[in-house]
């Protein structure tokens, strides 16, 4: 059991997991901490979190368990803050969708990393945002990938990976580097490409009227394009090496099958959609298995 | 009511169309033709079709509506050879995805363009393919586009746009270069990045434990991928001017945005973005609007 829990950033998913551990009965007392005091009395009203702290230092005092949910460009600043509060018994983790930059920012702010710290990534997520929106059901079914770092400690490790145990994760570990490369190829450059496909089209003649008879197979193709501009600004600055690396990957594919096009090449493109649609095939297969073992995706 | 319907191609589209016209009465008679007799021999025994035969001329003699839903590919010799049967004033229309290409297919099978070719599109389509997936109610809803040529008949053109409108289809009307531009930026080139995608991803090391740690949105944003590689590549070569006119703008939108990432430029990144979210929100709307006034979308 947590005795206490300090959530900074009470959004969707700080909130969820404060709700989730709330219903198990494993943690004894949930701290809030964040810039507005609207949302920390909503958080308050809504039985998310017990008290809260505006001030960083004061909310970390005394947890023996700190989650920091915040925005990829705001951890090194709520890093900093917390140096005063933060006891050396602490487990310290994140939720940032890229985690080289999280390590990146603690090293700046504490300047040797704590024995606390075990960065995370719980793979989950909502077209919503905000704590009304926070469930305690978010996690169930989905991964959480736990990058521990060579100076953590292995106590800390393991109440970090209980911790999203208890929620219904299914929770795996990974070099931080390498889950920064999975993560650009199969989430940060997708959103990328989304975003540059309809600020193409935006910018085309008759966009309205293109978008009018586009069929259902574009509503799919383009429904990340809504997320949220500022957290992707954040992730695409934040793992800008990997993204980078895929994004020239990509582009340097893009290239030949344009020249295929414009060939008329149509055996080059036939390898190409063959093989797509061969991986597509394949990761299907694996989505179900997945489902059929209880593994769900967001 | 259509008197004799020859349907070339007896599939998913050439399938479901039969079976709506013939659920509303409004055709007395349906002929196949196809290259293989086992599928035409199912459309019979399914009810889809009243009788068959493998030779075009003799499938289209005597009839007052032909339907060509072959691959865009396919186009040229189809026309080619039903030169001999087809009666002057037959109303002729086809369902491919690209009209250029099969606007220049009929110039070079019948020299000059016949008066009853009326080139049509039905933006409908489903996961599945094959007679046995055809269905009456496939286009309800949907939007049909028809691309009448200067030469095109008028009565022709009332007579295709009634039979589409029979099926529960939204008929439009638009010129055939025009309908290529829209459909190349709302269809051709998404198609054209997933495929890409998955190629770039199923070329990187650890491809598969990529896959296993991605998000359901990956899921989404890859399902056009799973689509029929010969009728996409038929699709980007037979519309290539207007597949690589969308392809050069959006590569010069990820070249920017490319050099963004780099730069760490999150200014630039928040325009491109936000522009991009509220495209995709404008296009929600429109959406939800379309279905409430009873427009699905495939």
């Amino acid at each position: 059991v947590i005795e206490r829990l300090c959530i900074i950033g009470v959004g969707l998913i700080g909130g969820s997991l404060a709700r989730a551990l709330k219903d198990q009965h494993a943690v004894a007392q949930v701290v809030g901490c964040g810039r507005t005091v609207a949302t920390l009395e909503r958080a308050l009203a809504l039985g998310v979190i017990d008290r809260y702290a505006l001030d960083v230092a004061e909310a970390v005092t005394d947890a023996d368990m700190v989650v920091v949910a915040v925005p990829l460009g705001a951890m090194e600043p709520i890093f900093r803050q917390m140096r005063g509060g933060l006891a050396p018994s602490a487990a310290l983790t994140d939720v940032g969708s890229a985690k080289t930059s999280v390590v990146e920012a603690a090293r700046q702010a504490f300047g040797a990393l704590p024995s606390g710290l075990v960065p995370g990534h719980p793979i989950a997520g909502a077209e919503t945002s905000g704590v009304e929106a926070s469930v305690p059901d978010l996690f169930v079914g989905h991964r959480v990938v736990l990058t521990p770092l060579p100076e953590s400690d292995a106590v800390a490790v393991e109440r970090v990976r209980r911790m999203w145990q208890t929620t219904g994760a299914q929770v795996a570990e990974m070099d931080y580097q390498h889950h920064d490369e999975v993560l650009a190829a199969t989430s940060h450059v997708p959103h990328v490409l989304a975003y540059n496909l309809l600020d193409t089209l935006c910018a085309l003649d008759a966009s309205h009227e293109m978008l009018r008879y586009s069929a259902g197979s574009f509503r799919d193709f383009t429904r990340i394009a809504a997320s949220d501009p500022t957290m992707w600004r954040d992730i695409c600055i934040g793992n800008r090496a990997a993204v980078m690396a895929v994004l020239r990957r990509y582009t340097e594919g893009l290239e030949r099958l344009s020249e295929a096009i414009a060939d008329g090449d149509g055996e080059h493109l036939m390898q190409i959609f063959g093989r797509a649609k061969r991986t597509r095939e394949h990761y299907e297969r694996m989505m179900q298995d997945q489902t059929e073992q209880g593994l769900g995706s967001e």
